[in-house]
């Protein structure tokens, strides 16, 4: 279910196959997924999203493996299954083996359940984690 | 504000003792942070919680670094702000340098605008991202 | 996948069947979706809930349309599918244009980047923005 | 902080007062707690909430106690610090035990981990589970 | 749409299978749902995870189906729909009427909206609700 | 409690100084709240997050008080307490009423009970909501 329609190349602005090329060029494929075809309708959105998640997602401190099973963490835990699904991918593609991708799973649902446990109990920032 | 006090090395009970112990031996510190001690009026769950995350967070195929700037990721996600605090101080203790806690943290923002845009728009998964 | 049957109007409760009466009176359609056929196992958590949309979505000081956008932006953070279905629709039938339906993701897609940014970094609340 | 003031029984238009008036006579205490002095600024929802906490909160199939408890168990979900504490109260003046609030606390943690290991693995739902 | 296959008995290694006997045993059934067989790829997060469930959810101060009944509560709050059908059925299954089921759902409902006005408004805690 | 420290004007690196220079020139006020003093230890998101909320809050479809409610809708959904407080004064500012701001918070609480009820009975989407 959708709440717009997906956009083919054909159907694309200016605007929008400008940043599907970049999309092409940046990723060294022809295939773009359907979060962008999602997206495309509203070009100016389009644009500013992509070239925030080249920015975000390129070259920095972080690899970039390290840097997609951080996307996958936070989209699991916003319930995001499509993004689940899009960045255990691309984390995949990037050289995550399934012992990590395990391991990755079993600290999102331990943070899970200490996340509330805190909660629950009110926990006071000790003083030591204070800057 | 807490539901309940945190108690003293002196109020524990011989079970959440021996776990306080634990906790002492492996992080080689006198320190015990509020969470362990809130949750020491349950001595069956902090024992529990303790070695649970003692094999989640222990050796394994990721580095000790990676797993708490995730714990953190998750911690953001679920608006916990003691675990966001004394995960980070872990991180940073293991390494974390200021230009990675600055990446980590915009890759959380970014993952969170997407994970909303692509539930606003309901994209479906790609056949290409199915296993 | 449901957790309760819907139910067809010949399997409505006498207290169930005078809620649908008045919805298809106010709306002025024949038409009742899911969410109240679903909810019409509980008579009297169905008609409480009406009588509170009525109250809640009707007129104010805010437009109907401006309202049925708050709707789809929290529904969007609930990550409820159907919730975001039922309520574009409704926005859109009240005069949401498509141009205003994008505005209306790109700030729910900002809004959820910021808090958790903000949330990371633990920002205390400025002076000037309390009362 | 708070983005209202709290409202003084001085304060209070003659609409509100009549509520405060029925949430004194029902719980037969003088007490109102500051979510309502909170509320009292739209004696319209102020109104609407109050009654609704009765029917929903009121005798039933659950007994009180328990209701409380789910009440905390949601809250908690959804990182409601207020909500935790003052239903946490009711439910401790209602007899939820030490060891009860104990085990609520450690389902609550347990089902946000598996909860967040489902959405990770995109578990589907066993036919079992169907109606 | 899962991000792992879901293994069959067959495919179990003698660790998961050691769990899976358990589970059979413990239950005693010869139905093991999809949860367990997505998590088997992972045998020490498996096996961890359902003795902390046999803990959490056995015989203690609270009785099965309550403690059901808080999974559920939970995993409404969290938007996993997977949980949400087991765990109903296992309420149910323990025990759970559909009259209870309704006054759960009202009650997780009414929490919801609650827990948001009380955010909305800031509201700070009373101090009759302070230990 | 913060997990960076904020900057003051004489600490700000050139490229922050630039985007806080722009900040003050377009919000005609000398006021630069505390979100932009934490998130300038990295220049970089700095800028791109400035550049990305003048884009989508700016001139558009939605006029600019539309566009603070639904942030603020957002933020609350989010449980972010600074967002809710900074962006509550900007919809104010802008020209939101007390009773608009009673509204809004009444359509938040509303959307937010029949999202989770929705998601608790697992209600199919009507084909009449869909494209």
């Amino acid at each position: 279910m959708a709440t717009v329609r997906l956009l083919t190349d054909d159907e694309l602005s200016p605007e929008a196959r400008a940043v599907f090329d970049d999309i092409r060029a940046v990723r060294q494929t022809e295939f773009v997924n359907n979060f962008w075809r999602a997206l495309a309708h509203d070009p100016v959105t389009l644009k500013r999203t992509w070239e925030s998640i080249k920015q975000v997602m390129g070259p920095g401190a972080l690899d970039a493996k390290t840097k997609e099973m951080l996307y996958v963490a936070v989209s699991i835990a916003h319930g995001c299954n499509y993004c689940i699904h899009s960045h255990t991918a691309a984390a995949r593609a990037k050289g995550m083996t399934e012992a990590e991708f395990a391991e990755l799973i079993a600290i999102v649902g331990m943070a899970s359940e200490t996340n509330r446990i805190v909660t629950a109990l009110g926990v006071e920032v000790d003083d030591e984690f204070k800057l």
